[in-house]
C-alpha cells in the first residue's frame, strides 16, 4: 500500500467530528446503555478469565523495559512490635511496548502531527503530559460484548508466524467458523497466537530490526469501521511487522487510534480464553476492562476480564 | 476490647481450613457461579461508575509515598521522522497506605506471625516476595453483587468524623434504610465519607500520630462473618483509628484478611456511586474489580467498577 | 529590585560567549590546571568530610518527592544454594528540590526562554531530554579550592532565619573573620545554617507558600562574578525566599546558571565541615565533587567531599 | 581449586577482628592520613578523568536492569508564567550487576551465612535493609593513591578474552612494566579491557549461562592481602567467569568483601584513563570516589575520578 493509498484509507475510516470536537470516548460511544446490558446477559455460566500476561520483570528481546517490582517490607524483619504486621511491595513500569498487557489512551498516537479528532499533537501532549484524551477518559471502564476471532483455530495452526497479516475476509471466515458475528459496540478479541508462540519458543525481537510479528492487514480496518467495533484487544499489538504500508511503521495504531478513536489494547493473552471458548462452544462473552485512573496517562497497565 | 477478647473474636470469625489448607481464594469461595450470574443480572441500566481515586502524585499527610508519574515521550520532540508518533508514560508506586485505591493480597497481613490459614508469615513472605497467597490469586477478578451501605446517608451527615466506629447494628440500620440486605458472596461497599471529607477539608494525618479515621468497629466483623461477605470495599481502609482494641493497631485488617481470608480493599471513593445509587434508588449493583496480574504482589492498584 | 534592574544585573554578570558558543563548562573554565594542583596542596591533614545530606525517603513539607529505596534481595531468603550470596537494593529519585543533595546541569535553568550562552531553551531541552549542557559536561568532576563562608559563625547565631538575605558586604566580612579570600576558580561553600535549623526544629515549607528560606541577596552575584567563582555549594539552595526581585522567584539560579554558567549545587550540609574548619582553623580545603555520569541529566545526586 | 582449598585461602586473607568487632571500614583503615596526603601530592598536572560508564538505559545481555531515566519537566511546556523555568529529570536504578558503575558496601556479600567480621548475614541484612556496614560507612569517600595495572597493555592485546584469569605473577609483571609498585592503602585499578571489548564488539552475556568474563585468579587475592590494598576498582567486576573454584561462583567477591573487608567496585571503565597514563607516562594518580550517602544502601552508583 502506498503512502497515498494509506491516507485515503485513513480518510475512509476517519471519525473526526463524529461525536463532537471535544469527544473523549471515540468508538466507546458505540457502547450504548442497551449494549452494556446485553453484554451482561452473556454471563450465564459464572466463569471469568483474565486476559493479562503476568507482569514481566525480566529483560528480553521483546521486553526492553522490564518492570521493577520489589518487596518494601516482609515478615523476616518485623517493623516494631505492633500487631498486625504488613507485607508491602512496589511496582514501577514503562508499560507501552510488546510485553506488558495495557490499554492505550487516545492521546497515545499522532499521525502527521494530529491526534484523534484532528487535535494538534504538539499542543496537547507535551512533556508535562496530555491535556486531552488521557487514560482517565476510560475511567468507567470498557463494558461490552467481546467476540474472540481465533485465527490459529480457523487455520488449524498453533500460531501465526511473524509477518503474517490477517485480512477482513479471514476475520469473516473466523466469524462463520465460530457462529458469531462482530457487531456495533463490540470488543474484537483478536488472537494470532502471539503469546502461545512466546510460551513455547521463548521471546523474540518483534520489531523492524528483528523477526516482526503477525497482526491485522491495514485495510482490515475498513471492516472494523463498518462494523462499528468499539474496542480492539489483540495478543501482540494487532500490527503486522513489517507492515505493508509504505512509510508507516504501525498503520493499525494510526488508523484505530488516530483516525477512528478506537480503544486499542496491546499485548494481551488468550490461551486460557481460547480453551474456555472451546469448552463453552461460544466465542462471545462479557468483557470488563478498567485502566488505572491515572490523570495524564497515555495508557495503563490493566487486567481485562472475559466473563461467561 | 482487651487483647484476650480480641483473640476470642479472632477465633470466632476464623476460616482457617474451611476451604482446605492450600486455599488461595478465602472468602471469594463464597462467590459461586450462580452468584456471579446473579450479579450480572443487576446490570439493567447500562451505567458504570469508577470507585477509584485518581492516582495521587502529591505528597501530603496521608500520602507519604506519592506516585512517580512521568512522560517518557511527548510530541514536542518527535523520535525520528517515522509515522505514527507515540506518547509514552511511566508510573512507579508503593501503593499500600491511605491514598492509593488498591486491593490487598491475603499475604499482606500477619497476626502473631501467622498468615490466613495459619501459614507461617516469615516462611512464606520474605524479602524475595510471597510464595503463597500473592495477588495473582485474584487474577480472574472479583465479580459479584455489591451492596453500598452508606453511613453518612443514614445519619444525615456529610461524613463520619475521624475516630468514629460503625457497629453491626448501624450496618443493619443502613440495610433497612436502603431496602437491601447484605448476603452470602456479596461485596460490602462501605461508605464513611472519608473521601468527601478529604475533598472538602483537604488531606489530614489519619494515623495514630494524627487525627485518625472513621471505620468499622472491630466486632462488626462478626456480622460480616455470619453473612459470609466475600469482599470489603471501604473508603478509608475500614479501620477506626484509634482502634478500641488493646495492642492491635489495625484490628479490622487482622480479622478480615488473616482470620477470615477476606478480599480487602483500601482507599476507594464512592462520591459518584452514592449519587447514582440515589438516582437509581437502589444500593445494589454488579461489582467487577481486577488487580494487576503481578506475581509476588502483596496487593495491587486497581480501578473497581460498579455497574448498574 | 525591579524587573528592569534585575535584567540589567543579568547583563552585568553575563558570560555568554566568553568561552565560545558551544561551551559546556561555564565557570568551571576558571579552574585551570594550576588551580587544580594548588587545590590538592591544601590536603595537608588527611581528613575528609562529606557535604551531603543522607538520602531522604520520608515525605515532608520540604520533601515532596521522597526517594524510593528498597531492598531487592536480602539474606533471609537465599537465592538458590550457591555461594556467595548477595544483598541488593534499588534507588529511585526525582532529585531536584530542597531535600536531596545535588548539582544542577547548565540546562536546568532557563530565563526568558534562553539557557546559558543564549541557547533556545525549547529547542535544546525537550521531553526527550537536553541535547546540550547536560550533567555529563561535568563528568570529570569539580576539583578546586573550596572556601567556606560561614555566615552564622560571623553573626554568632545558630542559623539564619527564613527570608534573610546575605549581601556581598557580609560575604566580605566573613572572609575577614576567617582570614581567607575567595578567588578565581574557587568553589564558594556558603553556609546559612539551613540544615542545622532543619535538624533542630524539623523540616519546614520553604517555598513561597510557606516560611521561605535564607540565602544570598541577588546582587551579591556581582561579587561572585568579579571574583570569578567557579562553583557554588550552599546549604539550602542559595536563594532567599521570598526574593526581593519583582517577578523572579529564584533570581540566584537565574543569574548563576543562566547568565554566568556557574556550577550550582543545592541542599548540601556543612555541619561537620563547620566543626572541622574550626578545629583546623582554616576555612579553605580541596573540594572534589563528581555527579553521576548520566547522559541527558539535568543534574545529579552526588556526594561532594571537602578534603583537608 | 577445591572448595576446601578455597576455604583455606579464605582463612589466609581473613581480616575479621583486625580492626575491632564493629569495624565499618575494612581495608579503608589502611588509608592513613599520611597516605591520603601523599595521594594528593600526585596531583601535579591538573588533569582529571572519570572512571564511570555512562548510565545505561538500554536492556541487553549484560544489562538486565536498565536504568529508568525520564524528564520530569522540559521547556516545551512551561509550568506557569514565572521566571526562571526549570528542567527536571528522574532516575531509577537497580545498580548492582555488570553494566552500572558502582561500589559495593561491605554488607553486599555473605559467604556461608557470614558477612565481613563474621557477622550473621540473616540477622544484619533483612528485607528492611542492612543494620551494619551499609554504604554510608564510605560517606567520606575513598581518597588514596590509585595504581593502574593494565593487563592488555602488558600482553599487547586489546582486551582479555572471557574466561581468562590474571595471576599475581602477571600483576607483578605489570608493575615492572609500568615502573610502579602497589602498596599499603592503595587502590588497585585493574584493567582487563572488558569495557573496550564491549565498545568494539557490543555487549555479551558474561554470566555462567553465557560467555563469561576475564578477571583475577582467586589466589591473586593473597598478593592483594599481603600488599594491604585498600580498594579494588576493576573494569568488569574482577571475577573470572567461570571461576576455577569448585562451588563458588564469585570467589573474588567472597574473598575481597567478606574475608578481607575490601572496598570493592564493579563495572568501571578505563579507556580514557589508559590513554592519559600513557601520555603522562605514569600509572599512579590520586583517586577520589564517593558513593551516594544512602542509609541502608548495599552499594551505590558513583563516578570515581583519577586525578593527575
Amino acid at each position: 500500500m502506498t503512502s497515498d493509498e494509506f491516507d485515503a484509507l485513513f480518510q475512509r475510516v476517519c471519525n473526526w467530528g463524529r461525536w463532537g470536537p471535544d469527544d473523549q470516548l471515540g468508538t466507546l460511544n458505540y457502547i450504548t446503555r442497551e449494549r452494556m446490558c446485553n453484554a451482561a446477559r452473556l454471563v450465564r455460566k459464572g466463569r471469568s478469565v483474565s486476559l493479562a500476561i503476568p507482569i514481566n520483570t525480566v529483560a528480553g528481546p521483546d521486553n526492553p523495559h522490564p518492570a521493577f517490582h520489589y518487596m518494601v517490607q516482609a515478615y523476616d524483619a518485623p517493623k516494631g512490635s505492633g500487631e498486625p504486621q504488613f507485607a508491602l511491595d512496589y511496582l514501577a513500569c514503562e508499560f507501552h511496548g510488546d510485553c506488558h498487557t495495557h490499554i492505550d489512551a487516545l492521546c497515545h498516537i499522532a499521525y502527521k502531527g494530529k491526534l484523534y479528532n484532528g487535535k494538534s499533537a504538539s499542543t496537547y501532549v507535551t512533556s508535562k503530559g496530555p491535556s486531552t484524551m488521557d487514560i482517565t477518559a476510560y475511567a468507567n471502564g470498557i463494558i461490552t460484548r467481546g467476540v474472540l476471532l481465533d485465527i490459529p483455530r480457523l487455520r488449524g495452526v498453533k500460531w501465526l508466524e511473524p509477518g503474517e497479516a490477517v485480512t477482513a475476509d479471514e476475520l469473516k471466515d473466523a466469524e462463520k467458523s465460530e457462529g458469531v458475528q462482530l457487531g456495533e459496540g463490540d470488543a474484537l478479541v483478536f488472537r494470532t497466537g502471539h503469546h502461545r508462540r512466546r510460551l513455547e519458543l521463548g521471546s523474540w525481537d518483534n520489531t523492524y530490526d528483528g523477526e516482526g510479528k503477525a497482526g491485522l492487514a491495514a485495510n482490515a480496518m475498513l471492516m472494523l469501521h463498518e462494523r462499528k467495533v468499539a474496542a480492539f484487544l489483540p495478543d501482540g499489538d494487532g500490527e503486522t511487522v513489517p507492515s505493508n504500508v509504505e512509510g508507516v511503521t504501525y498503520p493499525v495504531h494510526a488508523l484505530q487510534i488516530c483516525a477512528m478513536g478506537m480503544a486499542a489494547c496491546d499485548s494481551l493473552q488468550f490461551e486460557e480464553l481460547a480453551r474456555v471458548c472451546e469448552e463453552e462452544k461460544r466465542w462471545e462473552f462479557m468483557v470488563v476492562a478498567a485502566p488505572l485512573r491515572m490523570p495524564g496517562g497515555t495508557g495503563s497497565l490493566f487486567n481485562p476480564l472475559a466473563i461467561f
